[in-house]
């Protein structure tokens, strides 16, 4: 699904969605500022948004819309989070909605909206307006690649991708565009994804599908432990596949649900080895904990340690502080039961540090890609986090970035 | 208490206590690296403790000398801390009371022991055993210093103090050296502090004191939320006051608890102004909140977001992302009856951007000391968090320092 063909056609994969990317001026470096993604059959739609009591004007708006049960359009532009905007906020969200429904000829509520950048300026509402209708007019079924990088900020490239699958015996296709790099932390920080479909299936099952898939992917990335007022996940299926409407727990669901699944946590991972200034990939596996929200617990106490990001940007093995962050997770632990490996060598191991082997654990802490292995010892449940390290590149990035 | 004559006293600053520090070679570097705290005199004793699971063997050492209720001494290394050691690390703590005890003519159960450094290394035991016996040799009444640097690790100055207040009559003098640097965080993270005093003082009581007061001190400080296996802060009463001893929840109490209070306030903001790599000071006065534990929340979500931490670092006043961590504190909050000030200066009000003069915000955020206030709105619970930013200098720090 990562393939550079699926990649291209992203969330335009799916029979009956077109989409576009614009520059309208929004982001001040001139770039592809603002995306359209639109299915003229209507579809059914579901979403995850941030959890931030100080939630942005867009997110309340496509809350309303996700509570309508369908949708035809996502509009969504960066450079500015048309968060902190107070009521003229809530007016600018309203407009984003009013002037996409007025150009694709259907009702504002159809509308999902999303915004992303700078907290607390308002909207240049005038750009945003040219841009919609320019979108718009250049909707195609090869748009997903302009749309993708119309809705990044920070990150280095877009992230998109498609699939297909065979659901009662017909092709059911799966695509997608997404956002993340800095702020992204669990429960859907500075993250937009929106993801399209052309599978039937009642708005009920897809609500579910989403939610469930968010919990093991997007919400088990963490960049830097913020959380973004701006979040939202979004699917619209469209049910131009044809296949038999998915309305029950059954077989069917659960192939939908799997091939969501892998989607996201591509996605997920992709974000997350994209974080601002990463120079390494890190996938913390926690085994053999009590529960799944235990080992989720101590994945991300160890995901977020700021001494444990830092020690992989300069590669070294320092295991002392990756055990500490799983003492300090909150999580109860047994330190005589606990192994922790880099890669496939065990570095502590029953309350003491390992013997190992120094050059082949320098040539894993060399690598790009690291997983992290924690066995609890104590049950069956496990869990993965990801992440990445924390560079000179991070502090860069957001002590310049402005306001 | 911060004088520099005060500063010198130490922990010697109270009647019968002595301190020396020495060179054992525990450090790479050849610093100072063993201290003694001695009182001929037996005193009282009280502790607060890591709550990391993964707590070093000097932690359950020190524990039981509090459980004891009285002790003599104080012995504390940096370079090592003695941490994931198992059985060898327990036997090597006992040995360090031992060897204390021994020279000083007391028990070892008399003995407090503390460790910071490298975590999974086993303490060189023949040099900490001849360093122990030097330093008990070298103990005397202007031994603080010593003492003080030898407790060390990344920190850029030995912090200490001693104050004295009267207490039915008589003067009680206080005194302390602590030392924070990286891996602070609330709930006691690497951070060391012995205190001495003369006061005649119940153990309950002491403890009781020490408690309360480091609720509001030690435990409102973050560098990097990281929280380290080693933390702990002793006090020792001697009683060579002659106060009538403190037993009671009275007036001679609360002077007593005001004044250990204020001297672990400056400690601890000493602490997060020298974390690893600060370029500012960061007060996170967080008022107008339900209640105590709400209002800690909040500030220590601040606190510890790494966007916020950089901004400062860049003189950024995104005030954006101050608002954005009150948000997802996981605290009910109304944004519109909140009002955030970086210095006096309104920069969030009523859930939208303050109007500000750019021109004086830029002179606050360009200062080394800065107080980021954040008025709920909805309650007349306070509480104030110390921290401070994050730079490039902590990724050098801890991408480079080793293991």
């Amino acid at each position: 699904m990562f393939s550079e063909q699926h990649r291209k056609a992203g969330v335009t994969y799916p029979q009956g969605f077109k989409a576009a990317g614009v520059k309208a001026g929004i982001k001040k470096s001139g770039n592809l500022d603002v995306a359209v993604i639109y299915t003229e059959r209507q579809a059914n739609v579901a979403g995850v948004f941030t959890q931030n009591a100080v939630a942005a004007a867009p997110v309340f708006a496509s809350k309303k819309v996700v509570a309508s049960g369908t949708a035809h359009a996502v509009t969504a532009n960066a450079g500015c989070a048309n968060a902190c905007t107070g009521e003229q906020g809530t007016q600018d969200a309203a407009r984003m909605q009013a002037v996409t429904a007025e150009a694709l000829g259907c009702e504002p509520l159809d509308v999902i909206v999303a915004s992303t950048g700078v907290i607390g300026v308002n909207l240049p509402m005038d750009k945003m307006e040219a841009g919609i209708k320019q979108a718009v007019e250049e909707l195609s079924e090869t748009g997903s690649e302009t749309a993708g990088q119309a809705i990044v900020t920070t990150d280095t490239y877009s992230k998109s991708c498609a699939t297909e699958v065979t659901i009662g015996g017909k092709e059911v296709r799966f695509g997608a565009i997404a956002k993340g790099s800095g702020m992204i932390q669990p429960n859907m920080a500075t993250m937009l994804c929106f993801i399209t479909t052309d599978a039937a299936i009642s708005q009920p099952r897809l609500q579910q599908a989403l939610s469930e898939v968010t919990e093991v992917s997007f919400n088990m990335i963490s960049i830097d432990g913020d959380m973004s007022t701006n979040d939202m996940a979004v699917v619209l299926a469209n049910g131009a596949a044809g296949n038999k409407e998915i309305t029950e727990d059954d077989a069917d669901f659960e192939v939908f649900k799997a091939t969501l699944r892998e989607l996201c946590q591509g996605l997920a991972r992709r974000i997350a080895a994209d974080g601002e200034g990463a120079t390494k990939f890190l996938t913390v596996q926690v085994r053999g904990a009590n529960s799944f929200a235990d080992a989720k617990q101590i994945g991300m106490s160890v995901a977020k340690s700021p001494l444990v990001k830092t020690a992989f940007f300069g590669e070294d093995p320092n295991w002392g502080r990756v055990i500490c962050a799983v003492g300090y997770a909150g999580v109860p632990m047994e330190p005589e039961k606990t192994v922790v490996k880099f890669g496939d060598i065990p570095v502590y191991k029953y309350g003491v540090g390992a013997d190992y082997d120094e050059a082949a654990l320098r040539e894993v802490m060399g690598q790009h890609d690291i997983v992290i292995d924690i066995d609890m010892g104590t049950g069956s449940a496990e869990a993965t986090v990801w992440t990445c390290d924390f560079s000179y590149e991070y502090v860069k990035i957001n002590g310049e970035y402005h306001t």
